[in-house]
């Protein structure tokens, strides 16, 4: 728990000052004050972040953290559970949607093992093992994990962050991949937002409706048999959680903590963020919201963490593809700042 | 007459066939169905276009479109007339936002003279000069310009993208300069939807409460006076609008007679598809809504031909600075349909 709690500490509140001059950059640049909209509010928020306006974004990484799900065995997904497992070596191997999409936009993909079932083969040592345990218990018969696993998961998670600092990182997405785990997901949320179950789940991978129906029963089963403390958030990791989502949350903490945004992809995501926004509600300054998902949960995550997205392109793949996406968007607005030339220098009038 | 009638002549429907190869692709590789949502989409759409599932988007380009117009003298911008030349000058220098958010994505910005006020200076000759008219009348007092103008305008728009061709153009995006030309716009919305000017109209480049009323009543009098005929594209043209605004509409005719996607930037952008739309319904498909703009009226422009904008990020600067992000996107869909390893070649278990 020390890791955490000197991860946390380390936390600062934005520097206004930053956002101040970077506002104040901004309307001296050739066009109508304000006009390109959130592009200067990410490009603000992030000098906020920085405490100045010397940055860049060349340095982006996806870390896609995988961990299996004991309550899998309750038919809640649409795949077999081995597709966790086969996904690593996919996105080991550059052929997942996330390995495309990182490219695309010149992002490198950091892949996780926090909890898969087996062992996994690596003769490249391109994987990065933490596992905590191979895939969690059953949380409808009893807990996910137990707290000492919680904890090692969030840890798990800052030290990925900490360890991959020397390669650079300018900007960090989240990304995960885990057979039924918009299952424990949609459990996180109901815990800390206190929504309703029915009115977060979604249908993961494109369940039918029977099996729609099954998975928010076990879900219910769930949160009534372990009653998470919806303001302990390793009590709710720990009863209804999942070993990437716990990792996911550390990564988060480590970027606030190293003044690094933070993008937030999915659904999944917006569960681990939802977990270090209860462990330290300040990271939340350093979370940018990717998109919003098919996933009726994630508005209801976002909202409550008062976070707005920036794409809507009715994505549910997960694995960080929305956050890839949504980076080159973010690097754009602050490329608007650092490269637009002023009303003076282009010798345009300004506003009368 | 005869180049408008020869290009829009040359608009086919998109080939049904190559958008059914498409969804097969895209359904075998290693993803749930459909879960990469408007990504998926936009690379079926762009199938469609080819006739063919075996296309890239390299070569990029952004046609920025300037004219000036008369009703600046009515006192309808926050900017002065001069802007229009300074800007054609900033994006020839590469300071603009369309400059930076271009090179960001990996486009190239044409920048054409189709109607700016006095003659411009280019000793590099980067600036395509297709001067119609230095600037359009006051349509306030009589039309924007004679019906021969209005077609000329658009061939020039057509002429443009032709001669560009030879340099590669795998996609176009399309953005304009043109101090007041959100009023022609609003009014060229008005007049083919027929919604309320009061509806359509926003604040431009921001301006203040008393411009907007004016700007309203001067719209209404110039619809008043001309009477333009909703379903004569020229007429509509010819009586309210601009030349840069024609020339865009040309753009968007010969983007799909040479079977190109097409991206449409903001409100100016929006009532310039309107009048290529009017021409020729079929150039719709052709057609993708990069954003939606805080320019009100764009929303009624998009809803009236069936557009569903890709990004909603309170842009209001036009250029093409939607379009070049937009373009990102778009061809993120298509690279995952031709990177993305399928549920065979990656040996991963697909759906039960």
């Amino acid at each position: 728990m020390q890791k955490i709690k000197d991860t946390v500490g380390n936390i600062k509140v934005l520097d206004q000052a930053a956002i101040k001059k970077a506002q104040s950059k901004l309307d001296n640049l050739t066009k109508p004050l304000g006009s390109l909209g959130r592009l200067e509010e990410l490009a603000k928020q992030i000098s906020g972040m920085h405490g100045s306006l010397d940055f860049s974004l060349t340095n982006k990484v996806i870390f896609t953290l995988a961990g299996d799900h004991g309550i899998a065995e309750e038919g809640v997904s649409a795949f077999p559970q081995e597709v966790t497992a086969q996904m690593v070596y996919n996105f080991l191997n550059c052929g997942a949607g996330i390995n495309v999409l990182a490219r695309h936009v010149g992002a490198r993909v950091v892949v996780g093992d926090l909890g898969v079932k087996g062992e996994l083969e690596d003769k490249d040592k391109r994987l990065k093992i933490k596992k905590v345990a191979p895939g969690t218990k059953n949380m409808c018969k009893e807990p996910a994990m137990t707290k000492d696993q919680a904890v090692q998961a969030i840890e798990a998670g800052i030290e990925l962050f900490e360890e991959e600092l020397s390669n650079g990182i300018d900007i960090v997405g989240t990304g995960e991949m885990g057979i039924a785990n918009t299952t424990p997901s949609s459990a996180i949320v109901a815990a800390i937002t206190k929504a309703k179950v029915v009115d977060i789940t979604g249908r993961g991978t494109g369940i039918n409706d029977q099996s729609f129906v099954l998975k928010i029963k076990k879900i219910e089963e769930a949160l009534a048999l372990h009653q998470p403390d919806s303001i302990d958030a390793i009590d709710v990791l720990s009863k209804v959680g999942g070993f990437e989502i716990g990792g996911l949350s550390g990564i988060m903490l480590a970027a606030a903590a190293h003044k690094t945004p933070v993008v937030i992809d999915g659904f999944i995501s917006g569960a681990a963020a939802l977990i270090a926004y209860t462990l330290e509600p300040k990271v939340k300054d350093y979370m940018i919201a990717a998109h919003c998902s098919v996933e009726k949960g994630h508005r209801i995550a976002l909202d409550y963490m008062g976070l707005k997205p920036i794409l809507d392109l009715d994505l549910r793949l997960g694995e960080g593809t929305g956050a890839a996406l949504a980076m080159s968007i973010i690097e754009a607005g602050v490329k608007i700042m650092n490269e637009m030339a002023t009303f003076d220098s282009a010798g345009v009038s300004n506003q009368e």
